[in-house]
């Protein structure tokens, strides 16, 4: 029921990851709203309540109990389904994925990941990219284990390099938040920390996973999409201003068109709630079909490597 | 002697404000090294030593007394100058300012105003950018005022909007900080403040001044620079990418390069430091010729139209 173009674009992104993955669906929503969108023979998990962009997280979460939101995050606590998605409020998601999943054991705070695309390599996981506006050091370590984990369970690499988000490369730079965790993530065994990054390094090649507090990622990754958006406006518009003009940028359409298409958000199958025990996918609001066929593949993916017992592992091991 | 291309782009770019603005410039720098550029009948102030960009800011500025940053703000401070402009170390830049200039009379902290891009629109100003990695609600009131004042005398903005940097727009988003100062930026008289904003609205019309600490508005402006570096490069790359593309992509190039250099930082005059006791500018390290020229044409403007009195003149106003 979540995002700015629910139910509909969400009910055929369902159907066509049914279609084309064979990947059994549950759509859990007010069953009138669906059936107008023609589910075909998607399960519908009926529920009375949609908790919206404007609801508060918290308090709507523990008001609404027959919202699709808490009655998504219960199927996935009650093994009824194996993964939840939502284009929904994040906060709202979050919210009912921490309280009904509930965390894994030993991981302090849920943080929100982020893949972060880069030209001509494998995405930058950027977390915590919003669950938590205040941080400890400690919590950043563990996030610092959860991406890893994340980079090479849904990306392939091998000892992911780990940044930290500062303001200059050198360890004496940033917040007191900032030292603090330099000093713990370069005593921390098991993860290949690189040191302070630079918001300039999230879409390059120099880092697999960056570390930062909720508040720091947020205003990264929101920065980021509003200028990637606005230039890319700015130059689509300015070389087709014209008829003549668009005659000849149709020419180079063709090559330009898949580097829009695999920088555009509704390819990186959402952003992952990691630290729950379950696999939790956030959409972006404005998810079309497209993004929500991505984010059911993505979601398969990590049911299948096992994305929760690897988390819950890695975490264990610290504790020994 | 500061800056990527020192001193051979900054002695071209001061020849050419020289030449086509009537300006007189002060060269401060080793005798040696400027002569070497060929600077023609320009005026040059010699001293001896340099501060690197590896040089620790605060130490090599009470260090290198004869460096051309330490230099070049007695100049200001002493009358012989009436601005400085340096593309060197931002941080010895901004300590050379603080401590021969001084502050403005009841400024708790300088902060780095920079102009951000707004594509079809007067730039964004962003402060702080980077000069206090933690800050006080009372400084970012400071800011709001400053960045103000500067939005006015800088673009000709009446009122400028004023927003809080945040990751929401209501109230209770954000940091305890964040809360903070949105409360006194409600309160304070003098200033249009228009609530939180978010980094999604930095590159458009939507605000025309945005308040932060200095950590989170270094990592945005980072984190924008190197965004929009990929995109740019990535799109061009593919459009280019083949002889025949190149033939085709010639056509659409003089539609597309104004926009390209509207976003260059070479063209938005450089950084401004604020709260100081005299005109600073902080260019890009990577400032050319053209960066060196537009810096000298803004330092020109804001002397002209008395910054720092009118700065001073709303932070007095505030006491009153």
């Amino acid at each position: 029921m979540g995002g700015d173009e629910a139910p509909a674009e969400i009910v055929r992104g369902a159907k066509r990851a049914a279609r084309e993955l064979g990947l059994p669906i549950l759509l859990v929503g007010q069953p009138d709203r669906i059936a107008a969108c023609d589910p075909g023979s998607l399960e519908v998990l009926a529920c009375s309540e949609v908790i919206t962009m404007h609801d508060d997280p918290g308090s709507s979460v523990r008001r609404k109990k027959d919202s699709s939101l808490v009655r998504a995050a219960e199927a996935v606590r009650d093994g009824r389904a194996s993964a939840m998605i939502s284009a929904g409020n994040t906060g709202a998601t979050m919210a009912s994925a921490l309280l009904r999943m509930g965390r894994i054991k030993g991981i302090a705070r849920p943080a929100i990941a982020t893949p972060i695309p880069s030209p001509g390599s494998t995405p930058t996981v950027l977390l915590d990219a919003g669950a938590n506006a205040e941080c400890q050091a400690s919590w950043l370590v563990q996030f610092a284990q959860m991406g890893s984990v994340f980079a090479t369970t849904r990306y392939g690499i091998d000892e992911p390099r780990v940044g930290l988000l500062s303001i200059g490369e050198e360890e004496t730079k940033g917040t007191p938040l900032v030292k603090e965790a330099h000093a713990m993530l370069s005593d921390v065994k098991g993860i290949n920390f690189i040191g302070n990054v630079e918001g300039r390094d999230l879409m390059t090649d120099a880092v697999d996973v960056v570390v930062t507090d909720g508040f720091t990622g947020n205003v990264a990754l929101k920065t980021l999409e509003g200028g990637l958006y606005c230039l890319q406006s700015a130059m689509l518009g300015a070389m087709t201003a014209t008829d003549d003009l668009k005659r000849d940028f149709a020419k180079v359409w063709p090559a330009l068109e898949p580097v829009i298409d695999g920088l555009h958000p509704d390819n990186n199958g959402g952003a992952m709630l990691l630290g729950v025990n379950g696999v939790c996918i956030i959409s972006h609001g404005s998810s079309s079909e497209r993004a929500i066929f991505s984010a059911l593949r993505i979601a398969q993916e990590m049911v299948d490597h096992d994305l929760v017992a690897r988390l819950a592992a890695v975490v264990r091991h610290e504790g020994d």
